[in-house]
């Protein structure tokens, strides 16, 4: 057994060469058997298997530092550098994290979660070293998906004319989490498949030493620094950019990529490595549907297929069929992803109306740009992007939406806490950065019909609108309540006296929750739904002030800039006579683990939230 | 006078060849002639004199849609669309702006002002087009400086495989406002100096033609669709992503701007037109500075000398003159721009300390984390960027800097109000965006003592920090305040009772103005610099609320998010018994000028806030 052999970083080079192909096997098995039950990153990972292997081969970690991008393909990687055991509570609270963290291990480098972000890290580690005369060296392993993103272009640019080593590894799995999309990605595509370059080399070569004189020529061509190079290198488009390349190299051979390894160390620069990778290798059921065993729930290691049979629809099941109807109804409407057709639920509208989609790849900066363009030309486009990714596109919505007024609506999907994927992806800061642009509008849905109905009010809505939801399971309560839609109007749930609960979207099953907690033990509780954060209601507050003596604000992001801080701030500056208490996300970063658990954590939870409810009321009371 | 002939969009199209050259001739005298007297963006703006004509001749506006990236080059486009007389009030409050703005003219189809935004906007457009059959051009200009920001690459990205028209226009100056950086720069210069890919591809194919069967060799190897064609034509990079690329062309050459695109509207799908223009043509001082001549203030158009001189130093002065102290100091200081190497005042520690100083280009997404990386490394980067393009790296700042707490310092420029450029360039947001975001730390510094000391703080500090401080002439009063820096610590300037004005940095001047005009009128009045914004100085809060009845904070930021409201908050949940009055710019976008009228108009000078402070003060009295 090789893996058993591997109990730190570096056991790896104790192996013997034979014993690679079984170390891999088993690093396989050991990955299948564990993301089956604990869910996690499965396709990638056993993807980049004999990659890492290699790289672990090849460098000398800690020393060398190794930048994995997104970082959720780094389990090989943990489980050479001594955190086997972490797998047992993989991305749990409390337990081990799902991408590189500084603070698990001196062989993690740099903290990713976002794509494209390695080369920007990377050369900055190899700035560091070379000021600080450091002899390390610095890879970046990048995928072919996260090269669709500008900052990795921006790296790319700057990592020419560098003086010193400085390793790219570009991972090119032919996919982002979806099919890869764009100039670049069928230009790589050309390198993997057609072997145009390869053939074609040879045989200009051929060609020309077949001639009389030819190969004089041939040879004379190859000195030119730009121009026969072209034909005979492939890459040459990162060649062009002042950057060596390398490759292509078969990504499951080890021998190959050692071999590649050492041929990069000994470039002086920037050296980009192309290597070939499968998607979900080894295991059947994900290298044929690679994109549903991206983030795996816990499945059936025979089958392949989830343990656990979801009962009720998701938030995004709702947003599929919903954005369907619209399509159907009106042919303005469009529909974009960043590289996200499945996870947002876009994929139904895309087979319905193909010209109307549009998959930008991972680029939500270009996505939001597009959508202004795509607006002020005529069409009511819809953007759905994960709320920690639009983080990304923050000034494209200040400054080509929001300054023009545009209509373009944000479907904001994963806003909240999302889990076991951790403070990267953590949808608590879209109520913050969104409220402070002029011209936007926000809304977030109480349940899975509010969903839709706001939804269909978005894309009428002259101007920028974005409505807000969770990840997972869509509630399907308080159905009797379904007032229609309108700007900047909450929606009366419960109309009593003393408390009353504000909540916005998730929250308001949670202040169902706390309403009957209160109740239970004889308080009089009113439940309104926000629906709009941006503008406010101000009319409920100031309706509420009146009958209530504490105002309970409730949302599911931080405080700092969001819904609360704006009633707070409003009740304040009208002097009303009610005291106003704000539910919210503490203004920290929140870890991985179960979301039950980190509402119970940040006090978002029902019980909770009950408790200080109580707290503040008596001291109300007093 | 051909100029005179111009009334309206398309009166150019009545001229007759023959006056092209005169034209532009008298565009380059009246645009010289105007700035030299407004001032504005000179050296770009002669640059594209001809291409601007080229493109209004061979396009029918404004049906056809002219997207211009960046915006500040589009005065000949303004003259050729009825705008002459608007360049009597250009960037001044109420007056033409300089950018492309819809609502000035219908010829100006999507509005600009950061840059790399024009093509996913032209994409949007020509997609738009598609869906709603319409049969305009969608003409895009981008310049090889805006082409390294991400953004113009991921949407370069989603340009290929477009099956109908779609014209991107590099308008090739070989700069950006300084000279232009990174591989792609190279590649283009490659293109645009060396001709050695004309003479290449000549050459190549007379040698192969001179020998036997070499001919046949040629026509095959062209037939071929990425082979010998990366031999063959320029901007082979450009076609490898899937763009057709035209050129290169002398952008001052109108018969010969006017073929190329004429091929351009032919060609089904994206293309590229590779234009070489002059910064600043046509003037000699713009031609041998074009950099002096990007924002330029008023000047002498015989000598090109500013015709008013400076009298005070600038914020950017007293950041150059301390960054190279700290420099010599600390061989760990390294600094970063994002293009802005003059802009921001980081030339001399550029010319001193080479090794340290990094330009990344337009590309403040990749200069965040690349200053992550640089941290994570050892070193301690200081990032001197304008307030309004951080917003760019939201999510660099969140994700990668602030999560891992490294110590990135944020030298924020241009934060506040900038005047004559308008919306798209007011530094407004940075105290709301950043303020939400865990970890971080934010200064302003009341003058220019207070630059240093915060500086001198900030590369000390473990964690991540930001400063920011306005554009424009270094505030040198309150010399004699200079506590020193205490992290979280506000300055007591004044201490007396009743009201206390609590200001942010730009406004602590204006409060001592304020404070001058109450004591004039008999009150009582406290003054203290906030200093930090992030974390608020709790205890000076409360010392506050102790001897006076109202708290006036002040701040050049929009209110949303800002000082203000957390201080409101901080009062109302500790009920301290004070009132308070936040000053902040109203939530909106502000336009363009004169910064004085700004303020005016923003109500946060010294008159208004004098007059809402005693209001409000009544009020309280009675």
């Amino acid at each position: 057994m090789a893996l058993e052999k591997i109990n730190q970083v570096n056991d790896i080079k104790k192996l013997s060469p034979k014993e690679y192909d079984q170390l891999a096997l088993e690093i396989r098995e050991f990955l299948i058997d564990t993301i089956s039950q604990t869910g996690g990153h499965l396709a990638s990972n056993l993807g980049v298997v004999e990659l890492t292997m290699a790289l672990h081969l090849s460098f000398d970690l800690p020393k060398d530092k190794l930048v994995w991008d997104v970082g959720h393909q780094s389990y090989t990687h943990k489980l050479l550098t001594g955190r086997k055991s972490g797998f047992d509570r993989l991305r749990k609270f409390g337990g081990m994290s799902g991408f590189p963290k500084r603070k698990e291990s001196d062989c993690d480098c740099f903290d990713t979660g976002h794509s494209s972000t390695s080369v920007s890290a990377g050369l900055g580690l190899q700035a560091a070293r070379d000021l600080l005369g450091g002899e390390e060296y610095v890879v970046s392993v990048i995928g072919d998906g996260a090269l669709t993103g500008g900052m990795a272009y921006e790296a790319l640019n700057n990592a020419s004319g560098l003086k010193k080593n400085f390793i790219i590894v570009l991972n090119d799995n032919h996919m982002s989490i979806a099919k890869n999309v764009g100039g670049m990605s069928e230009y790589l595509n050309g390198i993997r498949t057609n072997e145009l370059y390869t053939s074609l080399k040879s045989g200009v070569e051929q060609s020309l030493n077949r001639l009389p004189g030819g190969e004089r020529l041939a040879n004379q061509l190859k000195k030119t620094k730009s121009g026969i190079k072209q034909l005979l290198i492939p890459g040459m488009l990162f060649e062009d950019m002042g950057i060596t390349y390398l490759g292509p190299v078969d990504g499951h051979d080890i021998t190959k990529l050692l071999d590649i390894f050492q041929k990069a160390r000994r470039v002086k620069g920037a050296v980009l490595v192309h290597v070939l990778t499968q998607k979900g290798r080894g295991y059947r059921p994900a290298e044929r549907h690679p994109s549903r065993f991206h983030g795996a729930e816990p499945f059936e290691i025979e089958t392949g297929l989830p343990k656990n049979r979801r009962k009720k629809a998701n938030y995004q099941d709702v947003f599929s069929t919903c954005m369907v109807k619209l399509g159907q109804r009106n042919e303005k409407v469009a529909a974009i992803t960043a590289a996200m057709p499945d996870g947002t639920g876009l994929k139904r509208f895309a087979n319905l109306y193909p010209e109307r989609f549009f998959d930008v790849g991972i680029a939500e900066g270009h996505a939001v740009t597009f959508a202004a363009g795509l607006a002020a030309g005529g069409i009511r486009p819809v953007l759905a992007v994960y709320s920690s990714f639009l983080q990304r596109a923050y000034d494209q919505v200040l400054h080509d939406v929001c300054i023009q007024n545009l209509p373009v609506v944000f479907a904001i999907d994963r806003a909240g806490l999302v889990g076991s994927d951790g403070e990267t992806h953590q949808g608590i800061f879209d109520l913050s950065y969104l409220s402070s642009i002029p011209n936007m509008h926000i809304m977030a849905p109480k349940n899975k019909w509010e969903l839709s109905d706001m939804l269909k009010f978005a894309v009428e809505f002259d101007g920028p609108i974005a409505l807000r939801y969770p990840r997972g399971e869509a509630y399907d309560g308080l159905k009797e309540f379904r007032k229609p839609v309108a700007l900047g109007k909450s929606e009366w749930i419960y109309e009593e006296e003393d408390i009353a609960l504000l909540a916005v979207g998730s929250m308001v099953k949670t202040a169902e929750q706390v309403r009957r907690n209160l109740k239970a033990i004889g308080y009089s509780c009113s439940l309104v739904n926000a629906r709009f954060v941006k503008p406010i209601d101000t009319e409920v507050i100031r309706e509420l002030s009146r009958e209530h003596r504490l105002l309970v604000t409730m949302e599911e992001n931080v405080r700092s800039g969001g819904y609360g801080e704006k009633v707070l701030n409003y009740a304040v500056l009208q002097r009303l006579p009610v005291q106003v208490l704000n539910i919210a996300i503490p203004d920290e970063y929140v870890e991985h683990g179960n979301v039950e658990i980190l509402y119970e954590e940040t006090g978002i939870d029902a019980e909770s939230v009950t408790k200080r409810v109580i707290e503040r009321y008596i001291t109300i009371r007093q």
